[in-house]
């Protein structure tokens, strides 16, 4: 049943829980900070994983599987690591009836076990690069969540490379980076702004940290991947020693990256209206779903049968669903598959087939209700799906540039940061206890350096200094 | 570099870790009990993912995510299920910092959590049947560890479904049997007999257990899948309830189901030899690996580019890898290719190229090493690939015939398991003490009742009454 969905307008917070309750891609779980990922949702969830791991592969990854547990003394190992992870772990003390002789944390990412293996793997530069891979569930302890964005368990991929230079070591967590943005508006039709974290914000272990940031319906930003260069720091802390082409030791520089769930979130907050859910066609687990108008009894073989061989037709190459169930009417079908966010709705009633004709409509609406010849139909399909994926990107690009203002002053920052939201971008010199005391006036944070370059120009927070062009905004 | 392997003739347990080592299918964790699945054991549960996900979703499943953790409570409260699982269980006590006020379990399985979720979603007869599907790790604590077969976290799926009837549920029980029967034997190559478990080795909670028992290279069994029956424990423990057609509150019928990743242990134990792996095409990473054959430098370049260009006609339609590493000899290759268990080499030198042909060599020893046009290539890839598929099975499925022994007594049963390696199958009377004696007599367990009526006989443990035909073994 479609109940009320809160209006945008009225309440993001609830409309976005409403949307994922209504729509079913999740729902809360008995344990506090954890939530299920229904069918619907766990599909989208298998969208992503099938773009992502194909990408990974195609640029040499191979996937496996480190243990969930990982003993207390291994994250102590880094210290900046076991300073950034300490307050969110969830340890067990007691198995197979007995308290055990050191607690097993539950991984809140793998870097420390992972460099544990590579130390045993790795001896020769022949054994490099070493680039893995591993789809997981990783545990966090959250206070605060929200479903897709912070729970206390959430599932996502991490990889994690070790290479001989320290300009490979970029060169992957750069590609990587690449990779993350391409699907983030190729397949999910979000832009993102490519950038660098600063030290504030950066990985716990990391020298650099790559992120993508998107702009969500609410003008808020959204860190949809990360993406770092770990230098040496775990590979001496793991003692993870190659020799080279001297036969000589050498510590390797090394990476990781990951995306999680939260992906999820962000195309629903980046393309959903108040109807629900608007989904991309590449990764939309439904992209056509086609319903029968039955007006009376008489014309149901008829609707019926030609619904069906259309299906038939269309369902090898596209992600096909028909509606069929009886008394439920058609505006009821409608609204539920506009909740879900299918891309495009294909109408067929006794009217349409004398004229030899079905009615498409777009959840984007371009076109309203549109009468398609029932010869054209496989194609002109295939051109609203391509149409619809890239009007969302070309939507949210948009978005973010009309939401996005330039300022030239702190004060300026300030202000703007506090009486308008979106992203602010100004040139800014490094400089945490700045970062700290904007976020305390006005609740933004830096989100990134862009990594494009854009020149540079008079700090706002250091006018003696040349800054680098950074984004500040609320976010998630 | 290959090591030596330790015949199988010698110690079968030995062999068993010395081919997952040296074939760098897994690696011990430094957390007792667990493991690290590598690349290329990660690719062969790949391989079985993909396959049975396929067949799954054709039978109407979806896949869903469940947490990790359960409160303590929920396991309490099906009584059979908490005595089955209560010693393996390990237990999350902090997080965040603090002591949790309930203690959280590590998922032994998610029937549990998953129940609670069903009588939340589940209310009317429309929404059954519900068919769900989980691909996750799970934890039940072990302290005689063997990689693969038995370790403190694994990955399986675990399907859980609700019905309407009790006779949807044993259908749905039974098809899943088959599917995974399927799977065994169409693309593990593994022969396996369908059964029935007794009382004594039922799954925790259920009415009737399913298995699939296969036997491997040392005679002994090996539960490959099992699939439950749960009548109406778990929905009457967790409260759901549906209203049925005539408004009134039924209890639905339940089912679960799930392989693991023992089934790579299956896989090794089933085809492997003193050479190494032996892996079935259609799972095999690797289905072909062709080596240039390079006797002197001039000779370089026309195998080469023989070898590419192969390469590229093949690759689109099989998994095919070029091994050109420089430096290591051609008998260096081949064996580690045969310890990978890789189906079919092809060897490509300057002789082979004069007779414009390459050398197949089968990982099986059939036809040794045998000349092929280079016309006929691709044909003849795949007729070979299809019989080694066919020829694994057909081993299997006889090996297990002629290790199999029928008995007719009591007396005859306990000799026979405590002299002679295999399966012995008698006529029994469904009885625990009698079962228990037999395993305290002969370490023999009593794997299954046969699925399939090959009628009654006197029962061995009681002539007074007609017995099911049952499979006694040494088991995993």
């Amino acid at each position: 049943m479609v109940e009320k969905i809160t209006p945008m307008s009225e309440d993001f917070n609830e409309w976005y829980t409403d949307i994922i309750q209504q729509a079913q891609l999740a729902d809360y779980s008995p344990v506090k900070g954890t939530m299920v990922i229904r069918p619907y949702g766990y599909s989208l969830w298998e969208g992503v994983q099938a773009y992502l791991d194909k990408k990974f592969k195609e640029t040499g990854h191979e996937n496996a599987y480190f243990p969930l547990f990982i003993p207390n003394s291994f994250i102590q190992k880094e210290a900046e690591h076991v300073e950034g992870f300490s307050p969110e772990l969830a340890t067990v003390t007691h198995a197979g009836g007995k308290e055990l002789e050191e607690p097993l944390v539950v991984r809140p990412t793998s870097e420390t076990i992972i460099n544990h293996m590579f130390a045993k793997w790795i001896k020769s530069h022949r054994d490099l690069p070493m680039l893995v891979n591993q789809w997981a569930n990783v545990v966090r302890w959250e206070m605060r969540t929200r479903l897709f964005l912070r729970t206390s368990e959430f599932l996502w991929q991490e990889g994690h490379t070790a290479h001989k230079t320290q300009e490979e070591a970029t060169n992957e967590a750069l590609q990587m980076l690449d990779i993350y943005a391409e699907f983030a508006e190729n397949a999910a039709g979000v832009s993102v702004v490519k950038g660098i974290k600063s030290a504030n914000e950066r990985f716990a272990g990391a020298i650099t940290t790559y992120s993508i940031e998107a702009m969500m319906k609410d003008k808020k930003a959204l860190q949809a991947g990360t993406s770092h260069e770990l230098g040496q720091n775990f590979s001496k802390a793991f003692e993870i020693q190659y020799s080279d082409e001297n036969n000589e030791l050498q510590h390797p520089f090394q990476t990781s990256w990951g995306v999680s769930t939260r992906l999820i979130g962000m195309i629903i907050m980046a393309h959903g209206d108040d109807k629900g859910l608007q989904l991309p066609p590449k990764l939309a687990p439904t992209q056509s779903v086609l319903i029968p108008i039955i007006p009376n009894e008489d014309s149901k073989s008829v609707v019926l049968e030609t619904v069906n061989k259309l299906h038939e037709e269309l369902c090898e190459s596209y992600r096909m669903k028909i509606d069929d169930r009886d008394n439920i009417s058609p505006g009821f079908k409608f609204n539920e598959w506009e909740l879900k966010g299918v891309p495009l709705r294909i109408e067929i009633g006794p009217k349409d087939i004398e004229k030899n004709s079905v009615v498409f409509s777009r959840r984007d609406g371009v076109d309203g209700k549109n009468s398609i010849s029932i010869n054209e139909v496989s194609q002109k399909l295939k051109d609203n799906l391509d149409d619809i994926q890239s009007n969302l990107l070309e939507t949210s690009k948009n978005f973010r540039k009309d939401n996005t203002i330039h300022v030239d002053s702190k004060a300026e920052l300030i202000d703007t940061l506090n009486s308008t939201p979106g992203f602010v971008t100004c040139y800014w010199d490094e400089n945490t206890s700045d970062e700290i005391e904007i976020k305390d006036l006005t609740k933004a944070t830096l989100r990134c350096y862009l990594l494009e370059n854009e020149g540079s120009a008079k700090a706002v927070n250091n006018e003696s200094v040349e800054g680098k062009k950074a984004i500040f905004s609320k976010a998630y």
